[in-house]
């Protein structure tokens, strides 16, 4: 065993100088597992005893298994170490190694054995019953048209039940001639991409903290994300003003993404009175707004002013992310340029899921299945803040009562420690470090909890592997 | 009466003027319906005494009524004149006129008296109870995690099914791992487009008669699209070798829409061969390979070569464009880069739609409804030939009997005659220059007749005035 790793490590040795280290190691190991030279139960090597051997730090070692481990390509146990997994599907018949078409060569990695990861609901929860009831009645009652190619905004019932709902549920001014349909948050905020730049718009602001796919698509759209500071109360909109001419901003307003806080009065204000008089535009990512405990609801920053917001929401987080549903506000000023920018390519979720939809928000099944998953995740979260007061009374859980994650604030210089012990006891969870803008100072260390990614048999087990992993 | 039409025709003196007179024209009646100006009824003057009042030459009043027929804003009846159609949307409140939101303001035509545009199945024999079979069974035996973000590639189930299917129905050479579930043909075709012009293809090739709406796609993707010349034998694929450098052809192989053709043997093999020999690639749509009449079916291009060959399929005419159901089968050195360019923006079909499909597929209930409807669409396209042969003996029907649609060829110059009084008549259809890149001379006259896109209840109406305004 020593001496295939002495190989391994020689083999290995030219390509793991440079600054990619880590992922040069990854790579190699990744390469292993799957072209069978490592197989399934194998048990690697320390971190400690495999850095010496390629000469490298512990440390690149211990983070790369902890990467492949919540990758799922490795599994790690306390008291059994760092082994291969045990792929969930077998390899196909033999393939080139290192083909051009990396994702291809991916097996299905094994789920780890907790998955706190933000941003998924928990998906054993999906109403399947009531869904499938809305959409036998949806197909039943359709009319011969909706089998054809429809309108670029969605199907009408769609638009107009969820103008109703997000006027009483989110306080959105929604007119269904207003309302596009897409599928998925990222399709409408591609199409928001496209059609500022299409209108000589050079930058579109984005916060401190947030999905890097996010401002992915705006810089793929040919646009520049210039980052917005942040201090405790949030997003510093006030900057807006000297930053330049910025032609959007792209805003969590009501539950900031993932750190967790509602943006206070006042810089709601300010962001609209910016967007008033610079004629700007900010984009709403209204994505959880549904998911409030504590306090009253804060109704969407569209209400403020209709015609400078575009209110972008979605079913991924309150019904599945597989039904890709999700929907665009848009200012009266947007709509003939969205339209077509959408109409050129037809893409939309499928009618009968539309009409379902509009059935399902129209029978009250939407409102029934929100306010169980309220309750549900509620209880959920205070478990969470009970747990971490308990065991580790300095670590406070932050961001309002709201939504499907908490951030738990660490002791300074720890995130990646704790990361690493998680990634040991096979919990997926993320650290706010992936958050992240590039050019923003690490000053919080924290990990991003998604305490509704679980189905409930999972989650007090997924909970006491959290807890133990936490510093005190 | 003509008081008010004298004005009308006064006021739009100055518009009326230039290179776009019947464009123009169009939109001022356009904004008098839409304004209110003209109501539902109106009888307009004739195309003669407008042209006189307008000074405009007849014809581009005629051409512009009869447009405006076929949009549903006119109705034309033999005897009754031309009226403004009541239109089926009650205008919303009232909003400034001319915004720069052209397709909002555009009410919702009334359907024409008589449909025969190509392009659409009969949306009135979608299989409803068959398919809401299919999505009960995939919803309940679902995973859960079918209901979160997934692969970028579609669902495995589907992949599955669709292999084996596209195997046995169309000779594709498919493998799940190579195949991509796409919401619609066009969203393929621009992930083809980004990922083409990301290798560095600055040319993708068209064939003379096509949809304006593809190549538009392509060209909007950054590529030229230079058009292939056509003879009677079908697209002149061997002008490809003198073509200059073109990455990729974009073919209608099995079925040239819309004329119908197949693509001879020996063309087949030499663009494949020239696919081989340039390292470019052939891109088939096969939009509606499963509908072949009277002789063997003709498989898939891809089956000569499953790595020069992008093979792409939809469920639009075999089932309904409205559930947004489509496939790639890619050449493996493809699937890396348009699983990355499509997982960036992670659209797909809903994933109960896509397991609804594959449970469709598998169960046979596909094959089933493709067998019923090639008997239906064959009997209309037996009853189409047998009475243009009846009543106008010197027009042949041309083009394979296949699809969903045929060619009538005109006698030369009589295109244009024919659509106008076809609009004159209340029936919807397309003339073969709607189809030809603005580069190809125009030596064809015909009519390209969607025989399956009317209801049954519907077709022999629209047959029967199809032949009423055909020549002879």
């Amino acid at each position: 065993m020593a001496g295939e790793w002495a190989t391994f490590g020689a083999d290995l040795h030219l390509e793991l100088r440079g600054p990619r280290l880590r992922a040069g190691l990854m790579d190699a190991l990744r390469e292993a597992v799957r072209s069978g030279r490592l197989t399934a139960g194998t048990r690697l090597p320390s971190s400690r005893s495999l850095a010496a051997d390629l000469g490298v730090a512990r440390n690149t070692v211990a983070d790369a298994y902890a990467e492949l481990v919540a990758e799922g390509w490795l599994t790690a146990r306390q008291g059994s170490g760092t082994r291969v997994a045990r792929r969930a599907e077998p390899r196909t018949a033999a393939r080139p190694s290192r083909v051009s078409a990396p994702v291809l060569a991916l097996p299905r990695p094994s789920a780890p054995a907790h998955d706190l990861k933000a941003g998924s609901p928990d998906l054993a929860s999906f109403p399947r019953s009531a869904w499938l009831t809305a959409y036998r009645r949806a197909l039943t009652a359709a009319p011969n048209e909706a089998f054809g190619y429809g309108d670029p905004r969605g199907r009408i019932e769609l638009r107009t039940a969820l103008a109703e709902y997000l006027a009483r549920a989110r306080g959105v001014h929604a007119r269904p001639e207003r309302i596009v349909v897409c599928a998925g948050f990222v399709h409408g905020l591609m199409l928001m991409g496209q059609v500022l730049r299409g209108r000589g718009v050079r930058d579109v602001a984005v916060e401190s903290y947030g999905l890097g796919l996010h401002a992915g698509l705006l810089t793929g759209a040919g646009l520049g994300t210039p980052v917005l500071p942040f201090d405790e109360r949030g997003t510093r909109v006030e900057d807006l003003a000297v930053q330049g001419p910025v032609g959007a901003v792209l805003m969590t307003a009501a539950h900031q993404f993932p750190l967790g806080g509602a943006l206070p009065p006042d810089r709601r204000t300010a962001v609209v009175g910016w967007a008033r008089a610079s004629g700007g535009f900010v984009l709403e990512d209204d994505y959880d707004g549904e998911f409030r405990y504590d306090r009253q609801r804060v109704g969407a920053l569209q209400g403020l002013d209709p015609e400078r917001v575009v209110h972008l929401g979605t079913a991924s987080k309150s019904l599945a992310p597989g039904l890709r549903l999700a929907w665009m506000v848009l200012p009266e000023s947007l709509v003939g340029e969205v339209v077509a920018a959408k109409g050129a390519v037809d893409w939309a979720p499928g009618a009968p899921d539309q009409l379902a939809f509009a059935e399902f928000l129209g029978s009250g099944a939407y409102d029934r299945h929100v306010r169980a998953m309220r309750l549900r995740y509620r209880r959920r979260r205070d478990q969470l803040v009970a747990a971490v007061a308990a065991h580790s009374p300095r670590i406070r859980v932050s961001g309002i009562a709201a939504g499907l994650h908490a951030v738990l604030a660490l002791p300074p210089g720890t995130e990646q420690a704790v990361l690493r012990a998680a990634a040991w006891h096979g919990l997926a969870v993320q650290g706010v470090h992936q958050f992240r803008r590039p050019t923003v100072p690490a000053t919080l260390d924290g990990l991003v909890v998604g305490y509704a990614t679980p189905p409930d048999s999972a989650w007090q087990s997924a909970l006491a592997t959290l807890v133990r992993v936490l510093p005190e």
